[in-house]
């Protein structure tokens, strides 16, 4: 008898881990350091049910992915055990090149390098530790397989990752608003010249979707109290290295020590210690940094980290419009005469910026919609009444931050 | 102590019945009658388990009631015992006029006369069971009162009623996209010069209640078959009124009888005996009728029954276009051909007819925003990019029904 | 491409119907039947929003046991297709036999006839209507198959009926306690020896099952409201065949004529004719029968019909010991004074008599658990602490009826 | 207009923050330090979902229990502003005092002393921060008020406290089976005599809230794999303790130093360095120490971390009778012949001890059940049929941990 391993998921309910080397990877402590990176990395501070981690989201993107294979192979789609296997695994896979606090950090430990090519140096390493048991996975990440419905599935506009997170960030932060239908839209799933399409009757499901990921960006991912938090991390790592550039000597454990001291590029990944000191970090070593930094003499690095670990955030005002710069430089110089800071340790404390909900982007791939005649198109096509420049605009806001303190 | 009633509801939680006015009338027969109401017609022939009852949604508005009047009052608005007590009661009946399968036969059962005057003929006769304790409550029902954000709450663009139907009809459907966040939504609400306004910082709730409201039109209430159930049902009471015309006996409970054999108008509700008759009727005898009448010899009668009684229902064409009077000839001609039916007897198995989604109605009535500068504006003025022809354009289509067995 | 039929259900997700013969049958009139025959009879005059129906539980458990099956497969328990059929249609027809309310009138239009034992009837009807399709599943229902497990799966201590009744009821009831763990358990379930067995890891879901189902008894099945409105519409029935053989005429639909003037034994539903009639019949009928009845000359008839349709019950007291005679007869006796009642007649508006929650029968059959160390042993083996006797010995409850009005 | 803070929580919808004094205490550090500490330590290593935080269980109690205030209220019970402040402040601070990894580290970072006597000194020192504040709050806590309800609502059989945590870790468990209808028990709540009481007809609830508590503690608090990692986790302390006692220099967080190097004692948390330094821990603290001490030169320190980190944990066997002392002893001896270990090492490696669900103590407090006749007895006088030893019985269990390398 074929012994199955399942966990519970409050979100996907039981995920079964059936094949040997689903568990030799999930076991392995590169992927088990995924439990130690929180997967909306500050968002807790606002929504404090946040806590979910990456290795939630991979185990339930990796269920998903297998629910919708089977509902794809009862609507005759030929799809082979290894295909399963090879589609399962990439997708576990496809988020592993995250380090801690992702989104907020992504160039500021490792310079201008994406997650998804570290992720891609990962998958190499396990297949290795596989003897080449990844190669198909890998042809389907890297969108050099035959059939592309796979790597649609893995990576599109509509993807089962997608599929994921946005269902498991709106059940943890308690924003039921952004609840989405993952369980509906892989059963509208289907393949017509092996690309993936979804059917005519499910389209509410679709616009309900895109309208949903709408709410989560606005209301959670980019919620402005979220974005000063964002920002106090980054300008700490700022001004660490800064430091560190400078001489000075900043404490902390010998592997965030390594980044700190070494600019890291893509190539670098290909070289085990590098990657080994990668997989050793995770959200515990920057927090632990954070905490001994509030006690460091400089008074940028200790005060911004004291900020985060006690919740003082800045405060932001946000506007449709780009920030007037004699505000900000009004700011700025009253900022300094209060606490004497020079000219480039204000702009730690007085700064703006823009974000923007680029994700809509309507360019790179599309939403197909298989209907009732056997025709396919895009999603905006059908969306009868349906904005499509919602859609494909991207939405932007500028963003302006100083501390409390200071009188507007 | 003061004894209290305490409801379960899975959609609500637990309602409790605090006050003896309320038990007086949630007992009364006329009351008690909304139990054997579905609150969704026809609708689970498509959605096996949208069977829930007017009483239940009528339970769960009262509590949501209550809940956003507490908020209110901790948010420093003065409402009094009296107010909460007759704003309750005013969502309590607000429906209670209406008769079985609501939509689909109110303008077959009573002609041109809304539901919503019936209910007034209703509170009407309650006002004066309860010794005139319903005065207040009746002057909130019809507007007249001199703070109107009671009455926002009881009928406007975003009502009590509404945010608890949608929930209550996405819950028992389980169509999840059309939940909406009612207990949040709730949460936002304020009241600025005596009108009912929503705090900004939660348009993305309403953002979401109007698409909510939008998915829930389309993929429920207005669902294809759902239509063709409902058009079959329409048919049969106008067929049934033209036997009875007719002079030919139609056999069935007395009630159903008198609406069958007379006209009634809007003044007939001030006679108690007709508002007794009314409040007598109920779905179950309608279904039983029809039940009777699949053994009627008008063939047209009682294939149209039977349709219904073993959901045989019609095959349903939707478009965005007016459909060509030519093909509909064709099929009725093919139709008279094949059954050998008269002209008016085609009239029942071939037409076509359009749904719009009226209800977006911008006109009539706003959701004001409260932004936090203190102005006041229209939701449309804030919601960034989204779509505020969306809302207020009547979303059309038109449909065409004829036997499945007639080749199209 | 095979076309799919897809339901959605609140409770149990995405139906789907998926092969031919599936939809044949659940298309038949006497399957759509079960769309107007609720679940849990009059529990709603308790728990408003309990109107689900015998069409949802029979669905529901079609589902949960083709998710038990896949299961099993994985497991590697070797199923073919053929019997996974046999097995979905078994659970699907499994309750076909209910008639409208079924447990409070089961021994009222049809005496002494099981329901199980119809719903044989229904099977071999359908098994004609399918050209025999059925005998695997008929071998499967009737215990004559030579794998038990099937059995065990469709009609044992732990079965996929109860597995799904019990999470309905729950959840339409709005009564979480009850809520049974259904995903968790078929998740444990196995085979061993053709019979089936329970991993030993899930002993906790299945006391908690045994606890939820305990829970449902006593908290809805038999709350003493719903039992005082079953014992009024048993009365009900008793009085009108009372009546009937008295010579009196009551008026109702003419399925019911037949079943309140002739006594049907088992034998009788060999013929069509009479398993036909039985299949027409349904709630509606009962409930706009007793409508109509509320104006019968009658008194005792009518008056039990009025308080049933306005919800006026009994009052009903519980006891764990059988009511006093005594107390009993001087109720009667200030009744009959009080109104005039006869000595027949007293016995509808007084009576006594007790419940007992019998499932927990042990005898018959037993839940078996499979030890890591392969050893199979019985729930009670293992369970520690849980408590045995709670399991096995029948709750008895004596309840003792009798009109609001009477000083007691 | 009153500013209110709301906060959004999955398990109880939304928190409001409505005073002042709740939104000081709650911005302090030494209160957010609770976002920072698991509610279910270790867990998450068999449950992945687990990471909700003390902060969040907290601020869910904090909410439940002015729900339950409001409710007896609305039942005539009389309650002050001041009451319903001072109630709310006490379970607000109830667990305040609990370190990282509570449980497990409870006796390992300091020893013999309580948490609940550290949260008392939390308290004291918030007491003096809100200027004496605090006062009432104190006296409920320490049971010295002369309403006793309150303190049966902090700390008692069925107390505010588990209905929150009981729900909130079956809800991130994703083990449903123990959730709680808190919602139910708070609505059935009752005060008479100054003492807490629960309405007869809620039993039900309760009794499934025992059951569910006895399913949380043996599926997931004392699940083995949990039990194997907690025990690695003191024995790993023990080690540290017991290298820097030999004077070896252990690498750590100062804050982490401190406790490692001196033994403190209840009366030191009156120094408010002392309370100062315990409140700077926290897990992170402890995870990245164990991170680095996976490097550290003594073997059964590094190999115990590594284990930790790497979730190598060991193998456990359960029993119900002590583990035969020549079994522990052979396995012992494998391993030192095997690695080579002196007879103290030896002893981090193979041991047994036991484990008992000790929360069922039936002396110290009842749960007093309100009979409809005013009476009022214990549950286990009213639970028919409920196995009272089941109640009150511990259960206990033994087990033996090892490495998974040594064969057994």
């Amino acid at each position: 008898v074929k012994k199955i391993n399942i966990l519970n998921d409050p979100v996907s309910g039981f995920i079964r881990i059936s094949e040997k080397i689903y568990s030799d990877i999930i076991d392995h402590p590169y992927f088990q350091r995924l439990r130690r990176i929180k997967q909306l990395g500050l968002t807790d501070l606002v929504f404090p049910s946040a806590n979910h981690t990456r290795f939630q989201h991979t185990l339930g993107a990796f269920m998903l992915m297998q629910e919708a294979l089977e509902i794809l192979r009862h609507k005759g789609v030929n799809i082979s055990d290894e295909e399963m296997k090879a589609a399962s695994l990439a997708i576990m896979l496809h988020d592993i090149g995250h380090g801690p606090f992702s989104h907020a950090l992504e160039n500021s430990i490792v310079a201008n390098v994406d997650h998804e090519e570290i992720s891609l140096s990962f998958m190499n390493f396990f297949n290795d530790f596989t003897n080449g048991n990844l190669d198909l996975c890998l042809k389907m990440f890297t969108n050099k397989y035959e059939r592309p419905f796979f790597h649609d599935l893995i990576s599109g506009q509509l993807d089962i990752d997608r599929l994921d997170y946005l269902r498991r960030d709106s059940f943890f932060s308690g924003v039921r608003e952004g609840n989405v239908g993952s369980q509906r839209i892989v059963q509208i799933m289907n393949v017509v010249d092996e690309k993936l399409v979804f059917e005519r009757k499910g389209i509410y499901s679709i616009e309900n979707f895109l309208i949903a990921r709408r709410i989560m960006y606005w209301q959670v991912y980019l919620h402005k109290t979220v974005l000063a938090a964002e920002q106090i991390l980054i300008k700490i790592f700022k001004r660490a290295k800064e430091l560190v550039k400078a001489g000075q000597k900043i404490k902390c454990n010998h592997n965030l020590d390594f980044f700190l001291n070494y600019d890291i590029s893509l190539n670098d990944f290909n070289n085990p210690k590098v990657l080994n000191k990668f997989a050793a970090l995770d959200d515990y070593d920057i927090i632990v940094a954070i905490k001994d930094w509030t006690k460091h003499r400089d008074k940028v690095l200790s005060d911004l980290c004291r900020r985060l670990i006690e919740r003082d955030l800045f405060k932001v005002e946000i506007s449709k419009k780009v920030f007037d710069k004699k505000r900000i430089g009004e700011l700025s110089n009253k900022l300094s005469k209060e606490f004497g800071l020079s000219e480039n340790e204000k702009s730690y404390f007085v700064f703006s910026d823009f974000v923007q909900n680029s994700l809509y982007d309507y360019k790179s791939s599309k939403i197909n919609v298989l209907k009732s005649d056997g025709q396919i198109v895009d999603i905006s096509d059908v969306s009868s009444g349906f904005n499509t420049s919602l859609i494909s605009d991207p939405d932007q806001e500028f963003f302006l931050c100083y501390p409390k303190e200071l009188r507007n």
